[in-house]
């Protein structure tokens, strides 16, 4: 075991996405389902979170799955409805891309590419994101070590793209009565030790509905520059990981209490009326 | 994987310890060197957690170490000394027992037995501590599931002692940057599904002394009952575990920040005054 | 991550038990129950490993459960008809203590104390066991580290007890399709890094009958000194970890594999007719 | 934690690469750099190798790196010297894939493309795989569930292409004395529940030279069809993991234990006349 002591606290860059700060003074939320599923599921879950206070929307167009049998989501049948809720509630989306022929198909419908735990350690993929002037969102991998994660990130910044956003999104471990372990010391030590700005998936972190809002506020309380939370407005029928998405009725509540805790840190939301899409 | 959602959360039962009731509406802090070296530096550590609002003492008489070789406490050559500062500083004392003849040894010296995580499973340390009248603090096992956590506690309270508060201490993963991995998820599991009051160890969780502070306020935030915590006058000079223990300038800084989210979230700090030894 | 290259091995020193050497050049079986549920059963399962080759009996007279509601074992009620069951067949056995007080309660039973892995750190029970003159089989912790493991082995050493076997019994990883991890890399460290006999439990390191023969095939040909497994009757009836169990008839055809590959590798069982009880 | 007993074992289907078959009667071993250096490296190993008895030739041509400032592997400019050297010494190859773009470029070089586990669920990459008329070996991730390494290969398998060959090479654990655990429960597991062949990496799975030799032989008893294992002629020269690369001396001792073993469980080394390239 190596064990390092850590006086200060590098500062941290800041990353612009859709007229957000992130790692700035004001913490950010990105919120919406895992996956997009279909027009009206979109539009009123974008809906739902703007007027919780979200920042940003999240939702998957293509799903890394297990199982190829699972539904992969919607790929480009998605592109246009997608750019229209976008539009319509003024928000700027991050999205995942698993390969890199899709960058270029979304890249008029992303403010953010998210790359998924899955393929933290696709190089080739973080190679070409790292050639892209909008920002990438770093998940870190299942098991990989805080030291790897920071590498990774190493692959996007070496080509030029300095808008990476490091995201702890719980570790594999021996546990199984949570979907994952989220690894909070991970981004204690990671404000520490990097000037990327670091934000936390409590969705799947824990995997269970009831506990996301209790780990979203421990993430506040960490230091954490803003999560990323799942919602979908009927959990039960989410075509992926319903088990863990917020209704928009946690989800509001959720931001109530985040608000009190980030107040009392001086570390306040981002006023909505920032946004300056 | 077994993914269960939770709706509501059983009511805590109270633990008191010293006049200060943990699990009710107050947040507890324990604080104190990881091993008791001298009268000097214990008094000293005392003395100042108690000036930057802590509830009680922590302290190890006897300590189990990985290597034989190792400092291993000073057992009863602290007994008078250890009651001594006690009653000096009008605080009561956690610490350990490793084995069921130090429980008669140190009973009239401490106000709570604490059951160390290698010990979880000593089950016939835990059915003699169900026998006894003094609470006991139950630190998770290394590699415990959290199932296995709450079921050792069954082998205390089957005895006829109910006043059982769980200690979430870190989990052995992967990750070698931090000493171990805090399982907040556990946590906040652990106060969904059962009716004891869950404390956090953040010191042994991360093993880094500028880590604990924001583990703690997360600690705080996921709506543990209390923290215990490492706390040296000297860190560099300690005989265990210096790296991770708290300057008490560090603890005074950690505790005015605690004090701010608990209050955001009305779980706010024991008042000292309210001592009732 | 802490890389060795090693490029001999110490030599082992030779741990007898009943007449058997573990660390030369035979390789050791020892077999039976995991628990002791009674006299016939015991005594069946003693006669039908014996007939197939084993060397030494197992048996647990005391049963560490995860819950306390689960079947404790016999205790005391088993002191006569096991004595008469190892004498009946001429075998040794070996059984596991979990409290100091037990060692003098079976002193005369066994010929060999078994400490078991959540045992591992129960250094005053290790301390006790240094102080006796029949040799100890310690099961490594469920996480330990192979050197924590070493290092618990000299509680048991420095206390003058040298008779220490070293068993890897499976550690706990995230993989759920087998109960535990068999970890050979830890059997063939231990062997180039320490001059302990090394066994392997392979029962409890995968839960699946069939397929502990494979593994202990495995054991064999990595270079561990014998085996310990668990075997039944009728395993279907067991009182405690059923699913693991050998019948009789599977013990008798894992032996024949084992005889096989060990004397390929000149490394063979040792006959029965050695024993010199 | 989910246990099934399985009392047969599907047949296994035979995949076939450059004339050997894997999954059938006979034992394979696949050998070879971790990187090809230069074309005296690649050909003074392959010429060792064959000369021991080893069947298949192992090779990186594009690295995946942790570090993005470590080694990469040659690329392109291998690929001349590496048709040479496997025309020349009668061999083919098995060499890694990272890019969908890769595949075509090393099309004819190869007669097996390998996954790596940092892409095992790089699931375009598995379809693109899944059209080729190529075998592909794909190793499991490093904290992959059996099932998710199982469900993996469908994606390959689903696409059209049967031949796929189940690589175990060790998992992350908490451990750290070896670089990672080498889990013979997940062989033994996948051989009952998989009709793919499964072979064994224990240079991977253990890191450390000295004990690659003892898990070979471990992997060859516990059922595995075969083994791919790094060697190279000067180790401590090696651009990318020299600390497990067996010298030729080394892997000449190896497959004569590894003979014995083999021919005592009636699962002979393929003879190299076999060879039919």
């Amino acid at each position: 075991m190596e064990i390092q002591t850590m006086q200060t606290s590098p500062s941290t860059q800041i990353v612009n996405i859709g007229g957000f700060d992130i790692g700035g003074p004001n913490f950010t939320v990105i919120a919406g389902p895992c996956s997009i599923e279909s027009p009206a599921q979109f539009m009123e879950t974008a809906n739902g979170v703007k007027a919780s206070g979200a920042h940003l929307l999240r939702g998957g167009i293509w799903k890394m799955r297990t199982s190829s049998k699972d539904f992969q989501g919607l790929g480009s049948a998605a592109f246009d409805f997608v750019k229209n809720v976008c539009k319509e509630t003024n928000m700027s989306l991050v999205s995942e891309v698993t390969d890199i022929r899709q960058i270029e198909e979304i890249y008029d419908l992303v403010e953010c590419f998210q790359v998924g735990s899955r393929s933290m350690q696709n190089y080739e993929l973080l190679r070409e994101l790292g050639k892209q002037r909008k920002p990438v969102l770093l998940k870190r991998g299942l098991s990989a070590y805080i030291n790897e994660w920071i590498k990774a990130a190493e692959y996007i910044t070496n080509g030029g793209n300095q808008n990476v956003i490091l995201c702890e999104r719980g570790i594999r471990t021996f546990e199984t009565a949570t979907r994952n372990t989220l690894d909070l010391n991970a981004v204690a030590y990671a404000k520490r030790n990097t000037n990327l700005p670091v934000i936390v998936d409590p969705s799947h972190a824990v995997g269970i509905r009831a506990l996301v809002p209790d780990l979203a506020c421990a993430a506040a309380a960490v230091g954490a520059d803003g999560i990323i939370v799942e919602v979908h407005p009927r959990p039960a029928e989410a075509l992926s990981d319903g088990m863990q998405a917020l209704t928009l009725s946690d989800f509001s509540a959720m931001m109530k209490k985040l608000d009190k805790i980030l107040t009392a840190i001086d570390r306040p939301l981002h006023k909505v009326t920032e946004h300056a899409h």
